[in-house]
């Protein structure tokens, strides 16, 4: 389920702001994984399908250093990823066990994976930071899932800081978070994405010129004539 | 999956909170779906095995009344339950869109099946009590399922208040609540639940005498000898 | 503002859940006011334009008893109401401060004020149902609205239970709670709301003669046209 | 610890609205137990001293049925309670974990304890309705006190609700909830309560003959004359 | 309503901690605005007078891109900030919308405000850090404004972390986050928190020689008459 | 109550993280505090004897800072604090009011106490970094601790982050949060700990090789083998 290299390119420009607002304009609100914020601050974008994980809450006899050696488990997800997925972890938003700890976000890290999105925690911040891997979550805590979640399996449709995420759609994460744009929607973002970027950019460029705001964002049709013309100058134009 | 008959009658005679008494015994501590009440205060103790339900949040071009024709939704799911189940459904704890409504409970009570219980909230509160299907939920709402669900599927492994329920768990559900008994914990609870209920029984005739706390609950030896005796005395003791 | 009395009788035909199923078609799906529980449960539905006031949070030398006796105050308000109004209250969902009690209450009885709606709680529960005003709130505390809230004023758009509120809007109540008509869509659930209450009650009478829901709800070509036909045999149909 | 019966009849004469509104005065505004609502609708208002107790969270090897037969324990604490006393359960807003049991509140009633007020949930919620107790409580739930809590002491200062009670405080609980006076406050409601009561019952009056709420609630100079006339007119005025 | 700037050079030197000790002792314990934390860690202490903002939930209709162009706009909110003004925002604590964006706070810096306080989040956060504008929130995120919030005023009193905020009320934000001063109480704080600073700074110093803290802090007549003795030698003692 | 040297050093190697899953093997799957994060996000790991100290909710007439004087006071408590305790406050998980200031800390430091741990929230976030002692909290705010806590006494069992704590327990803190490691389990950490430490990082070096997590984390037979000859090729193995 690898994406198209050029889509990768053009989303890595586009920011989560700028597909939250061009998908107002489709009538979807809500697209935000809410609480997910990137581990590492100064964070670059991230771009990638959704590799979907889900947890339940534990139960004492199954949530237990052992279930990590079943098939269906935390570690064999890891090795069903592919190169370029983003895996997003459905933790129903526990905050006090880490759905994934260092070592299996070591072996992410050495298959490619893009990133981890998640609304619940990982575990040992060190360890995890170390791996290089981007996470996007509620933070970090130091016990593991067993101690509060039962892993139940990959690939599902779930649901994630309140979003729902199905295997294929499309992530971008950045400094503000990270959003989901369903498949049927990211040749709309490719479309319009890139547009709203370049913009806002030169609304922002109008703002530091000392322009007012008022009849500049939204634009009126003057503006909207000067944005035109502006646009016509530019090499390729 | 329909329960045998004589486990069903067993059960009926063990409240929740000895389920969970018994069930501390093996270590397990977390069978108490959290926030779900008889939505009818006198309501009688029900068991049967879980049919689970499993929603994501809404997304506005999925949660849509359309939704509801397709071959895997919310009606389908209640054609597929069988007498005697109880239908649990995972709405993340949802309380602001009614997950059932009563047209869909009604169709509940046609088919037999035995309960519903959610950790989110059901819709319509008048024509639901109408139905006449017990009811163990967070409580009820106006809006629709559509307004802040998607539904995903029904048999798979859920979480639901805080407790992860597989397919084919028992559950009991009462004034106090609904809990869920692993099926692998079944027997256990056969097996010690009733004379849980005995003791508890015997004791609190004892505090109504008079007797004192210290020795009598738990009980020491002497309790206990006192205790012996009495069931030995009863009919077939 | 008051209501046209057909509006009222048309309205109080039609369920707040219905209500919400007709403005999901026009893509408004935040009207339901959380949290806000009628007080008495067997209440009748309510119908009436919105009458609206707004708490800020308290300060100690503000929210004071001799705020009372203010020329903007709680008291004034009361008596700015008008028959058949629907007082709805932000108290910010504060519950441990009544932002109304029995006495103000008793007052909007004697108004002949139709109900009041609130995402905070009243005071004084027994004064309160001897009023015989209708209440909706997320129930009841002893402290009075100064111990958690300042009055700020009346008549200004507000927010209750996560809904935008203006005054004039139609607020309808009933046992699943409040919802809000914004004024620009009375005439589209005066149009689509009984013809929804006619439909939903003529399958709820399918599933009792023991009909499938698949097919039936959402209806399909078939059931449609029995539909149809039902309603053209109806008097004036 | 026993209150003198004079000072209990007067304050079964004071509502907790009543009390937190002449408690304002004094500058005291936190005094109202959050969540602790009577298990009971109709219950009558009861007045005694606080026996308090301490709960702090579970630890597994500690929150055992073994635990229960300990010289400190939720047991030996009902034998340490006098009649008239009443109860308050730190639970910490705990309520998935029954503080108190069916069986413990049937001993407090033998006992001749007065109520038991609690910010946690009691368990068994049948058998305890049919002790007869008064219970304030977040409501109930089916597991026990081990499951979510570690009983630590009793006897010492505690928080409940958000609120600080120290052992001796007087508690008066009614239909509106629990609130607490605080020793040294006594005698100012004891002065003040009965003619709040008085005054508002008064106001109610009016309000039922139609007068207007300004200059009335809170009463302006001419009301105030109206009304200490009416007071003198009363037997022994 | 700009302040004086010897009023701002005074408070500047007065932390958020201080302040909220000052106001202790006028009985005003409810100022300091929760959640709302510096954007950027090192920021300096910001003084200003409030200019209010406030929203109410989203409804799909009003809250719109289109809404933007409104005369009653976020928009124009900012072309009526004045210079020195701190723009308080009441977002009533939503974290999904960010109620501002890069855009509008560059126009802000622009216009030379002096800073943004709110109880909800901000938006681009990358964009808003490289506008060098000094922001108290309770974070960021990616959706904007109108995915939440329907804006309607500014010049009202609000509600901002749990704290009332009067236009013209004085701001005063640092590291510990933004507190407000009415603007009775300004000329106490002007009065009593230098000498608070002085005081606190000169018990650091006696703790950092190894003072013990009882008798210290606070000081006893012996500490009090040594801490007088050092005043005095003060220049200009 | 001070440390045996030699269990600090060993404890010191021994990850927060590790700790939760040597424990687990023991049953006890709730000893990390939660919410408690460092101050500082370099920190290094501290280990020590908990010294406990416990606030009750504020009340207007007892938490105000004539209390601060009192023999039983938060200064006292600093007093009674030994060399490499660890200080842990049970604030209930206040979040604005701070339970312990710059002023109070610095004295700590001078004091050689260990770190400070609490659920709630330190004050003067400048203040507290400058003295350099170790802080774990929810973070900081302005108001002082009377604002919203009454302080109770020291070296009393508490609750802290959901998680019991009692005097003489040890705790470990780190970049991931801080675990109490009751008394009676002392022995089985320093037995298991640091092997665990071992073979994790014997794990992540696999990882590192490209090993993949099957058989490998937990260890299959083989792996195990492998390890346990990689153990012995040790020096000293």
């Amino acid at each position: 389920m690898a994406l198209d290299p050029k889509i990768v390119k053009t989303l890595q420009g586009v920011s989560t702001a700028t597909i939250t607002t061009v998908m107002l304009k489709k009538g979807l609100r809500n697209l935000w994984i809410r609480g997910s914020k990137p581990l590492r601050p100064g964070v670059e974008r991230v771009v990638g399908p959704a590799f979907t994980l889900r947890f339940i809450p534990a139960r004492e006899d199954l949530a237990t250093p052992e279930s990590w050696g079943n098939p269906i488990s935390t570690r064999a997800a890891v090795e069903a990823m592919e190169r370029g997925d983003i895996a997003v972890i459905d933790a129903m938003g526990v905050t006090d066990a880490g759905c994934y700890g260092d070592i299996l976000i070591a072996r992410m890290a050495k298959r490619n994976v893009a990133a981890l999105v998640t609304d619940g925690v990982v575990r040992d911040i060190e360890g995890v930071l170390s791996t290089g891997l981007p996470v996007w979550s509620q933070g970090w805590a130091a016990p593991s899932s067993v101690q509060g979640l039962t892993f139940v399996n990959w690939g599902e449709p779930i649901g994630c800081g309140g979003v729902a995420i199905f295997p294929g759609d499309v992530i971008v994460a950045d400094k503000d978070g990270a959003v989901v744009i369903p498949q049927a929607f990211v040749d709309h973002v490719l479309e319009h994405g890139p547009e709203q970027e370049r913009m806002e950019g030169w609304i922002m460029k109008e703002v530091e010129r000392g322009e007012k705001l008022p009849g500049l964002y939204p634009m009126n049709v003057e503006t909207k004539a000067r944005y035109d013309a502006w646009k016509k100058s530019l090499p390729g134009g």
